[in-house]
């Protein structure tokens, strides 16, 4: 249908690329937005909020004069400087991060959900204004051990919300990349080192772009992306990261080529927090941002239709970059777009009454439902992050979702999401981790004796009672009922 | 303290006049958010949500080019249309009724709570961006009663958030004045009719204009301010909106210049309702914004400090401006700035544990709890609305907050604020009603037998009981616990 040519009938339409919200459509953006919040909340993470528009400075400073024509910019009439709705909510974060850098914790845990804007051409899966999900641990230590731990506290984080939204590892795929292992892979296929940053994002862009444009740029470069194709397959053919927690042999690559430190920490820690089977490593995934340097992750619907869900990764230099001292970060923002998509296709969307029911239910509580503190012994420090991380996902165990095999089905010990939390200080000091557990308000703590014993202390009442390990949630639940 | 003075320094601020907001901060926003929220769910409203920027024609059609310099107005890379954010949402209302207008409901009841942009010079209480709480009823009858009965109500609904929020009639008032009584005025104090569209302008602008500068423009219209204030001062003297429900003498004004069949229309809804110990009338309201048609109001701070709370009104022309049919309705909306500064200067904005439980509590049904239906007498017609009214702000009767005296306080007959709905049809058929409510899954019906006994039936296990109707809140919400 032909647009009206009318300049009257146009100024009473939607901008190209956004959305008119009748109630029935605005209830399911808030119910993507409800599980979103919820899940955030159960993982420690507080909300925070910027502005809309920024200095158009904050988002060239970082991506380069490039993304401006990606960008809706103005100018207040009379003034000086140029503005910019946020394409993405990264560079508010870390400039925020920057002004109070000393005062906040380590690490701080921050979300954001609101709008963000791009003025690219409007197609499936993607709009001009759309809702977005941010998660970021921001600070905290560098070792790789240290940072495979935040990492996969983040990728768990974003599998919770899948699971909570019905989704399972038969629906969505967390594809993992790595810019050293793929940078390393280049080199290796032949770029030189002054290419690399081009080649990344050549890569990134490679199911995007017209096929013959892509060849073109790539050869211009001296980037043989076959070449990398065959060196990128045999690392991820012998690095399977859904399969064991011990490390295998990476097949046929050249081992001193690449270090593997770091993929092999964080597969150690997404089998611990039972996210291993939603999890692949793929080179392919290099993301179009400057500004990731380590880890990256993309969402993808698993059957490969449709644009990525979610995307993130490491960007440890970011915050310096806007004045911060140096500080390691991690994070990933999802859009409500394909989500939407995803979920209608699969029949996940709640309708009627059961929808008004779902949105009725009290939300995620703000105060930690329980907070677990290791006794000290290295038993019980091991088994901290992994029950907190089942805790907060609920169910039976934490890999809840459709289509895995071998899951108990019945209801009877179905336990709810908890907010769960746990210390990131080195301390072993049991009255202080429990100070920290009064301070942020948590109605439970959870001391860990052993791999099977615990003692669950009511913060309110003081009592405290012997509990196995596996019955904490139920425990809980059951109290705050 | 001087700004610096590098470009660097100042992209790493947030703009002029926008927040950002740490978690601390955003609680606090987020509080006031669920009150509204809450309230608008509870008095039937159904969420709604459009762009962020609007095609710039869409303001400029109905507010003339002279508000374009309050917008922050852009036009995309290579585009040719201009756009501009949102510096209020009822453009887009409009426009979104007027697309579907014929099949939405009659009436139509919305609300929005997004934020909104303004390109004005900061001030204490007033940013550049601000979250607003929209609320507004579309179509219905257009007799004078039956406008009185939809201004009561959204009248009623800004109160029940106040009351939530803690705040009483000794904290804030709702200023109500007309755009027809302050015309007949204007006439009256010498305003030739040509004119009566800028006097009224500059009779909202008297409190916010240099008054050397507002003097001059008002004597170049022929505007005696003087002379129209003291016309005003008799009809208010004359016609007070919270003493009686009996039309009472207007004083000394000549009676038959002006039309009181709306006010005193209002008035009796306002005491039905229990909101008349909120309001006066007070003439000097006139709402800048050319759109308002009949009832204006604002809401202030009752010490009149700080700029309006809220402010709305009736706005009969503006659907058919959009390309609608022509359409009475009439909303207000609430600003989080002022708002902020009112709470947390009586020591009402909640802090530390108890902010973060308040926050935890479920939210409003959005299915209502119970539909009240007449059994058609006219006794229990009239004891339909109020019913509703004291149902939806929960308490003792529909008046709480502080500051009023006569009420009981103590907590045991306690009953929470609760989603509360009656029908807008004209049927009196039991049948239809019922059918009425259970096509919104409504969870009881309540229907008035005379004014104090009904019939309270579950619309789940079709069980019912006789109660009083006094007894209806406490019944409906034991059962739900």
């Amino acid at each position: 249908m032909a647009e009206p040519s009318s300049s009257k009938s146009h100024s009473f339409q939607a901008p190209k690329g956004t959305r008119d919200m009748y109630p029935a459509d605005l209830l399911k953006r808030r119910f993507i937005e409800k599980m979103w919040r919820d899940t955030a909340i159960r993982h420690g993470f507080e909300e925070i909020d910027g502005p809309t528009f920024e200095h158009l400075e904050l988002y060239t400073v970082k991506s380069g004069e490039g993304i401006v024509s990606e960008l809706f910019s103005f100018r207040r009439e009379g003034g000086e400087k140029d503005y910019a709705l946020r394409p993405e909510f990264t560079p508010t974060l870390a400039r925020m991060y920057a002004a109070k850098a000393g005062g906040l914790p380590k690490p701080t845990k921050w979300f954001w959900q609101q709008n963000c804007f791009r003025a690219e051409k409007p197609q499936r899966g993607r709009l001009r204004e759309f809702g977005q999900w941010n998660v970021d641990v921001i600070g905290g230590e560098g070792e790789p051990e240290a940072q495979a731990r935040v990492d996969a506290e983040v990728i768990s984080c974003a599998i919770a919300a899948f699971a909570l939204l019905g989704l399972g590892p038969a629906d969505v795929q967390i594809r993992i990349g790595s810019r050293e292992l793929a940078s390393a892979a280049l080199l290796r296929a032949g770029v030189v080192p002054e290419r690399l940053p081009e080649a990344l994002v050549l890569l990134d862009k490679a199911d995007r772009m017209d096929p013959v444009v892509h060849q073109k740029a790539c050869a211009d470069i001296g980037f043989d992306i076959i070449a990398y194709r065959g060196e990128a397959g045999k690392i991820e053919d012998g690095f399977d990261l859904r399969t064991s927690v011990v490390e295998q042999p990476v097949g046929s690559v050249q081992p001193d080529a690449y270090d593997f430190r770091g993929m092999s920490a964080l597969r150690s820690e997404l089998h611990a927090l039972g996210a291993a089977p939603w999890c692949r490593l793929d080179l392919s995934i290099a993301r179009g941002l400057a500004y990731y340097t380590g880890m990256v992750f993309e969402v993808h619907e698993a059957g490969g239709k449709e644009r990525a869900i979610a995307g993130g990764g490491r960007y440890d230099k970011l915050i310096e970059m806007f004045g911060g001292p140096p500080t390691p970060a991690v994070g990933f923002g999802m859009g409500d777009v394909v989500l939407s998509l995803v979920l209608e296709d699969r029949g996940l969307m709640p309708q009627g009454q059961a929808l008004l029911d779902k949105l009725s239910e009290p939300p995620a509580s703000l105060r930690p439902d329980v907070f677990v503190i290791s006794n000290g012994q290295p038993e019980s420090d091991a088994a901290v992050r992994p029950l907190v991380a089942r805790l907060r996902r609920g169910g039976h165990g934490g890999r809840g979702g459709r289509g895995e095999a071998g899951e108990p089905r019945s209801g009877e010990n179905r336990v709810p999401p908890l907010h769960a939390r746990h210390s990131y200080k080195a301390t072993k000091n049991i009255g202080k981790l429990l100070q920290e557990a009064s301070a942020v308000h948590a109605r439970f703590a959870a001391i860990i004796e052993n791999a099977s014993e615990a003692t669950l202390k009511n913060l309110g009442s003081q009592e405290q009672e012997k509990v196995r390990v596996e019955d904490i949630g139920s425990r809980v639940a059951s109290s705050l009922r």
